[in-house]
């Protein structure tokens, strides 16, 4: 059985939604970041980054969203969720979740997590990083409004392990400084993610 | 055909690498930085994030690093550079790249790149930036040395896209303040990799 260790309003949602949606036997571990748990020793064991998500398999443990999700996919492909068997159109999913992984989220990391690239007590400097967030963040949303997502999913007409990895990025991107009026492709793609029933039922999960 | 841009002294090297190795047909573009020619009108045709690299195929352009590598180790089943059809080997294969591309990367652009998290005129936070790189660009090859590289290559006895990959970031360690010495098994990696006849034809084209 997998069993999904997450923290709430983390990036794990969007291996918890493709878990939910592809019909996986599967469990969950909350993550405590206000005590600091990711930290702990015993997780440190599962996994050494200090980190969500990880998900635990009866081969080991896999990290990484990029590659949680693709694996997800893989091994449920009666869901059809990553086209598997065409290297173009895989890459293509996978350079969209790449880019959500190494470049949007890494932008929206720098409003709570600045410690990681400066001195935690540095105030100016990790004041510096949040003032530019709406920016760097909105820059990126930008770029996938534009050019993207294709729509109505992000690959198209075709469902894949994309959609549920944007919806999770933009559920931060008010918080960010963002205005949605500026991606309302991105905007109505998020409202049509957040009425499915996998959607609703992780998130109900994750929050109960 | 396929054709790569590039730019030398950058993360393009590891498709360079692997696009030699499997003894792909394949041509290279190169993108001169100092001149900004990645924000040209024509290379934004190519790829709208104004980055390097980008893999123009057949069917239209590929960017973001693992999902080039794992494109070309697809496109190539004979070469036997990720193991496809295992989906946790796979998956594995993908969490290491993806960690590449998301933590180490982001830690050393933070060295020369800082201006795409804090306003380029911030000349104080630019160089609190700086500061961290040799700490946070450290303790991601610590992990990778202690936890990761599984030896002698990356994911053990089978040479796959991870290796081009780490031997590409692991050239900048040096100038981003890391000492070798704390990382041996890295090292020595870096070192048998540099001998391999293809590693040094992506080099050496590249810096012709």
């Amino acid at each position: 059985m997998l069993k999904l260790y997450y923290a709430a309003h983390s990036c794990a949602l969007a291996t918890h939604i493709v878990l939910e949606e592809v019909g996986a036997d599967y469990s969950t571990v909350r993550i405590d970041f206000a005590s600091g748990q990711q930290r702990s020793p015993e997780y440190l064991e599962v996994n050494p980054k200090g980190r969500v998500p990880a998900l635990a398999t009866d081969r080991g443990i896999l990290t990484e969203t990029p590659a949680m999700l693709a694996f997800v996919a893989q091994s449920f492909p009666a869901a059809k969720l990553a086209p598997m068997d065409d290297p173009f159109a895989f890459a293509e999913v996978q350079a969209f979740n790449s880019y959500l992984c190494s470049s949007l989220h890494v932008a929206h990391a720098h409003r709570m997590r600045g410690h990681r690239w400066v001195d935690a007590d540095d105030a100016a400097a990790i004041a510096a990083m949040q003032r530019k967030v709406p920016e760097s963040v909105g820059a990126g949303f930008d770029l996938i409004e534009r050019d993207m997502l294709k729509g109505p999913w992000v690959m198209g007409e075709r469902y894949t392990i994309c959609d549920p990895y944007l919806f999770t990025l933009a559920q931060w991107l008010e918080k960010d400084g963002v205005d949605p009026a500026r991606i309302p492709r991105v905007i109505d793609h998020r409202r049509r993610m957040s009425e499915r029933a996998g959607v609703r039922k992780a998130i109900a999960q994750e929050l109960a």
